[in-house]
């Protein structure tokens, strides 16, 4: 087992990456405060890892709460049946809510802690690649609006991440995929040594490789823990994680909640990105070429769905967190491996790369 | 005007106090961040004050959410009527949300300004005698869920607090009454001089008179300020404010939200605490008389609701966000003028004093 720290003074919390952790019923016990325990998960999960947990935890007298699965779910009609859950079982301000599934039930999960009775501890167990390298660690949490996605949230930090990585062996395939984006994100945005493992290694993790699926995983999450504990509240460099999403969030509210997964619209939206990071002159085209083959090799989506117009594209992208003051902010690279934030992109030259991500074959 | 200072470090605020306020922009627009304004209020208090504060704010192109009016509507349900006022008109994460109202409206605008875009700047702007007096000052934001009162919400602070003492002169008497219940508690929790200022002074506050009221408010405000300082997210004296409120809670969740208001509901309740303080040897017969008294003369109820069995009653109140492992913690009075906080009353005097409460005349 690894462990790893992500560093914010009082709420400073381990990581704890490896194989069989779900037998270890200590590395969630130590972290359960008060009498009480809810789990929260979907209903593919919970028929895999549910009664494991249940059974480590039964002097907590663990509710439970399981949500539909998916993304079109993540909505707060949905989380509404969490706290649903924790009334009808009396469930007070002691009470320890653990998330055990993949990047939605960690997001909901996460956002009903942050705002049962104004705030209960709760611990992430990411049972799915992606919620593994990403959206378990850093304290990110909350639900999607019609309008946009992740619009309604907060901050709010576990009291630790225990990553199972045997639970990536019931993971489907497309969802392995789908985590891949976010683990080749951290290569492009600030480790470029990890990025040229990538490509080294790609089939190695897509064939499930174990030791190598552990490496992939800590060094995504110690990338992760040393932006957030720079930035916790994305302020400044954390934004710089957004490689690709604002592009990929258009993508999945445009194309409907569900229909893409997170990671392949984040894939086809780092491609843009990078293809705009070109178009300034930032990036090669040889550098291009790489990010979009090793892309491809991750059985990623490397262009965007034609039927988004340019102006579709636009609108949704308007509603980005990360505008301010009417002016879209872009994390592009300016170089493999170096990440920027810039307002300053010629309409022009977006529009360009709109048009050939659409094109493209 | 009159200013106190909530002391919270780096989350300080200002609580501005007097006639006029809403005359005066520059209250308002010191505390805004942002090219951008969100104005949250209510059908009732729109006609009357949105116009003003609507032209002060022209220069930020406000966006306007105008809820129905009615503690029935403290629902997520409804709070979604802001993130779609807010999405639909692109606002980013530099909008200031204003709330113009009572005390829903400042809840649910404080709870939309914590969690739209995980986190934007709001000011309360408070127009009934209880969000003057308490709600809007503090922190405390969130809406009710069908099983229990502000189950789901966040504490989150204001940039400053603009109290037009003006605006209460459009508050009809039920609700100039229901704010008197919490200034009475503060004289009841802390300061029993106050509790003896409302006794020479309560003819001229349900006169409206401004000097009295204005008085009322300040001396309630800076109780306020004094115990939210010492502890902003309720880990312990901050419990004493909800004197009266575990079992006005459950009168107003077992009536149905808005059959009772708030005020009303906890001014029955702390004649409750009263009687379960004489019950235990606390407070004097003539302590009990004295508080009963004050509460009758203005005008607000002093028995709870003889539908609501002593069964609903405890199984209400056992959700209440101060039960710790199963226990009912209570506030209740050791003096006139003192609170303290108690996990150990025997059943059979709470039994006593839920009978009492229900028969009384």
């Amino acid at each position: 087992m690894k462990t790893l720290e992500l560093d914010l003074g009082e709420r400073s919390y381990p990581i704890y990456i490896g194989s069989g952790l779900l037998a270890r019923p200590e590395l969630l016990t130590s972290y359960i405060h008060g009498a009480r325990v809810a789990i929260v998960t979907n209903e593919t999960v919970a028929p895999l890892y549910l009664g494991r947990v249940r059974a480590h935890l039964a002097r907590y007298n663990p509710v439970e709460a399981i949500l539909p699965d998916g993304e079109q779910y993540k909505t707060l009609e949905v989380l509404n049946r969490i706290f649903d859950a924790l009334l009808q079982n009396r469930c007070d301000r002691q009470t320890t809510i653990v998330a055990l599934g993949g990047g939605v039930i960690g997001d909901m999960a996460g956002f009903a802690a942050a705002t049962y009775q104004r705030g209960v501890p709760f611990i992430q167990v990411p049972t799915t690649l992606l919620s593994q390298v990403d959206s378990s660690v850093g304290g990110k949490t909350g639900v999607n609006h019609p309008l946009g996605k992740n619009m309604i949230g907060a901050f709010y930090q576990p009291r630790a991440v225990v990553i199972d990585t045997d639970t990536l062996n019931t993971l489907p395939d497309r969802e392995l995929s789908a985590g891949l984006a976010e683990v080749i994100k951290y290569g492009l945005i600030r480790d470029p040594g990890f990025f040229a493992w990538l490509e080294a290694h790609m089939d190695r993790l897509l064939a499930r490789d174990p030791a190598a699926l552990a490496e992939a995983i800590e060094r995504s999450c110690r990338n992760k823990a040393e932006v957030v504990a720079a930035d916790e509240c994305e302020a400044g460099v954390r934004v710089i994680l957004n490689l690709g999403h604002t592009f990929g969030h258009a993508i999945e509210t445009g194309m409907g909640y569900g229909a893409w997964l997170h990671g392949e619209a984040v894939a086809a939206g780092m491609v843009m990105a990078a293809d705009l990071s070109r178009r300034l002159g930032w990036l090669t085209e040889h550098d291009v070429a790489r990010i979009r083959a090793l892309i491809e090799r991750a059985r990623l989506p490397v262009q965007a769905p034609p039927m988004l117009t340019a102006a579709q594209f636009k609108s949704l992208m308007s509603v980005d967190k990360k505008v301010q003051a009417g002016k879209i902010r872009l994390v592009l690279l300016e170089a493999l491996g170096k990440a920027v934030i810039t307002a300053e992109v010629p309409p022009a030259v977006l529009d360009e790369t709109l048009a050939a991500a659409r094109a493209a074959a």
